[in-house]
């Protein structure tokens, strides 16, 4: 008889296997506050994994970090049209504080431009303070009515980042920089996560935005995941919070800004795009712990093998973990390290002792094989990058595979019900995505012909790319 | 004529002395809501290397991070008893989300221990699931009436650990783990601060807390500053959140916890120990900016050697800025950093180029000599090393001789109007500190006679430390 699986397979419900791994890998809870989560441990160590990478590349790319209030007078919202619009169903307005009604009330930030343009009206006076590079690691509040675990949730966690440059064309370049180096470069090289960088169209851009950049994947079933945004804010807000500088001319100038977001909504994206029916596979350039070494029982000899072997491969620069819990039966936590998706398990039984041999156990490809214990230290380098580039691999097949160049919106509603469609943007238009989302399809980005980013929504041969999205 | 000083001198007027060089220095600007703070570049640069060294620490202890949530339900926090009457009056309530009023308000949190109690309460089911320990770094609110940038404000970014233990000794030893090797030994060993470890009365107490273990240090202007506390909380968020274990022999008990806070106020702390007339001093072990190499006119020889230098020090392991402005007078960047307190400028022009030289200018002890340039790689860690410790011993001395040793209550006012008293426990007693406390003078913390942290407030020999408090 086979034994139950520990995961709903995704074949048969993926949401629900999604939520069985965020419970069973121990990733994160429901908060008791509808919408909000709470990030267990692992899950965290994931997330902290992350800020790592991206915070080096934001800091490569010049950005200095900051902290702006969590708290934002209503007034601030209003002054700059469309973000208000965009935002107002979703805010969480605190009006009473330390025992008394306020005066005016607050916002809870659902995102900064506003509080950080007030600032920056301020900071900036001349070309010399030009530009301003700021990120900030925060939490932010968007009221959620369909809430998921980290692919919507009323609070979440994220780093946003927002700059004011002297031209337009500094901005742009700005904007663009962060789309690939930062994030285009984070996603690949260390989620490895296969994205398709692209230019949201009029209808899906940012709420005072006049362009948005935005990196697409696909996920296990097919649907896509909005991974991260860089937006050209133009000089909306400049405009609104009379943020300018004077020129080199001695002018008055409005200064062009940018704004660019990532957040926790990304560990709900390495779920999807790496998880199998087995659990989590996390790529091993992220991995906290890269290589888990178990003792499979508690005899001396085993015990003191697992420790060496731990230290040998930190000694070797890697991210290990040693399991010697051995009053908790072997089944269940090499179940538990698969659950959670550590790339390499090392496995020492008083067996493999007398051969001075281990079990290698691969959580990536699959597949177990005895090693001499000597060559552990040599070989796992080696086995991890190779399983990091096979992540990559495996997620730009699927999308590959599972994308339909199509000519009409009839075939790209049917192409979206199992993957991703392309389609000519002159064929498609502003109306037939209106006509897609009634059908719950949208247009995730466009792309230009040679798969670059286009400069403009018309550029010719811009290509749609066309998905039900998370 | 002299020069007009940048700051308000100290002894003119210490409080406008803090907020000035929290200006000038672009540590912070006050938020457009009341109380609530924007932490500027170089200020977050300083929290941003706290909770680096902090964060090494606290994992070194066994915790691990994880996120709680911002919002929690009103009714978590009437549980226990103690603990809402302490934060009632300083709750941020939010009463409105989404477009909608909430059917039960919440509470933005002022800390985590109810919220995290009741998972706790899920996650720990045995005897095996002990000690869990948990850090968090967070945002809290707290609304303050009398708000001061750094040292209180209603929102401020700190870390909050929370543990669960199986016995009252393991909780007890963990809180007073966290409070020396954690806190004490960031403080003491990277701060350059000298902290008093001592015990806080009952009157002191955290809310819902049977011990708090403080860090206390004096400030520049004689008054205190507590840096950090450690709580033993007995049983009491466990009976209030059901959260109890299976014991080895089979039976529910309730767990022991600890909770312990340090942050943002940190920063304030470093500013009022280490600050001078000319502006901050900055540790060189917490300093992002160690070294700063200074171009003092913009000749291609200069600018060539200034980064030169720059890579040289860098490859030896210093945190280095290369300054090259030179479109900004001179002058006016070495002030600027003279504010800012990085430990060491390295200032070159054509002259000192001709002689091989470069002058170093040393913030903390003072005074500049010229030095020749290929000696600095060897000759810079031993003076920061030399400079890291002045600042101990400096802030030590300021305690030691600004500390009475009394009898009376009429002496500890007094002493308390300059600096701090100690005296005895048996003399002052809990009448005596509330008599105290009506001239604005508290207890800061009881220690034992040989300087260790006594175990009950009634320890014989216990002397209190009575001073004025931020």
């Amino acid at each position: 008889m086979a034994k139950a699986p520990v995961l709903t397979p995704q074949a048969d419900d993926f949401p629900r296997w999604y939520q069985d791994l965020i419970n069973k890998a121990e990733l994160a809870d429901n908060g008791p506050v509808r919408g909000t989560m709470v990030i267990r441990p692992y899950g965290y160590g994931l997330w902290e994994r992350m800020q790592q990478e991206m915070d080096a590349r934001i800091k490569d790319a010049g950005a200095a970090n900051a902290y702006f209030p969590l708290f934002i007078p209503q007034s601030y919202l209003t002054r700059e049209a469309e973000h208000v619009e965009g935002f107002a169903p979703e805010l969480a307005v605190v009006t009473h504080g330390g025992g008394k009604d306020l005066e005016e009330p607050v916002v809870v930030r659902p995102t900064s431009e506003t509080i950080i343009n007030e600032y920056f009206s301020k900071w900036v006076q001349s070309y010399r303070d030009l530009p301003l590079l700021i990120n900030q690691w925060a939490n932010v509040v968007r009221w959620e009515m369909r809430p998921r675990v980290f692919l919507r949730t009323t609070e979440f966690l994220w780093q946003e980042g927002h700059t004011a440059h002297a031209t337009y064309e500094d901005a742009r370049d700005y904007a663009a920089r962060i789309h690939r180096d930062v994030y285009g470069d984070f996603m690949t090289d260390v989620l490895a996560i296969d994205v398709v960088l692209g230019r949201k169209t009029a209808k899906e851009r940012f709420a005072g935005a006049i362009n948005t950049l935005t990196l697409e994947s696909m996920m296990g079933d097919g649907k896509a995941l909005q991974m991260g945004t860089s937006h050209e804010l133009g000089q909306n807000f400049a405009k609104a919070f009379h943020t300018q500088y004077l020129s080199k001319d001695g002018e008055q100038e409005l200064v062009w800004q940018t704004s660019w977001g990532s957040s926790t909504r990304m560990v709900g994206g390495l779920i999807m795009s790496h998880g199998d029916d087995n659990g989590l596979r996390v790529p091993p350039r992220l991995a906290s712990v890269q290589v888990v070494v178990l003792a499979i029982k508690g005899d001396d000899a085993v015990l003191a093998a697992v420790r060496e072997i731990g230290d040998r491969l930190k000694a070797a620069g890697l991210r290990v973990q040693v399991d010697d819990r051995t009053d908790t039966p072997f089944g269940r936590r090499a179940v538990d390290w698969e659950l959670k998706g550590v790339p390499v398990r090392v496995e020492v039984g008083p067996r493999d002792l007398e051969n001075g041999t281990a079990m290698l156990a691969r959580r990536i490809p699959g597949g177990k094989e005895p090693v001499a214990v000597g060559e552990l230290a040599e070989l796992l380098p080696k086995v991890l990058e190779e399983d990091q580039a096979l992540l990559l691999t495996q997620s730009r097949e699927r999308r590959e595979s599972r994308t339909a160049d199509v000519r009409t919106i009839a075939e790209a509603a049917e192409a979206a019900a199992t993957g991703w469609a392309r389609i000519p943007w002159s064929d498609l238009g502003p109306e037939g995505e209106a006509e897609l989302a009634e059908q719950g399809v949208t247009v995730r980005c466009l792309v230009a012909e040679d798969g670059s980013v286009p400069e403009a929504d018309d550029a010719p041969g811009n290509v749609a790319i066309v998905a039900r999205a998370y």
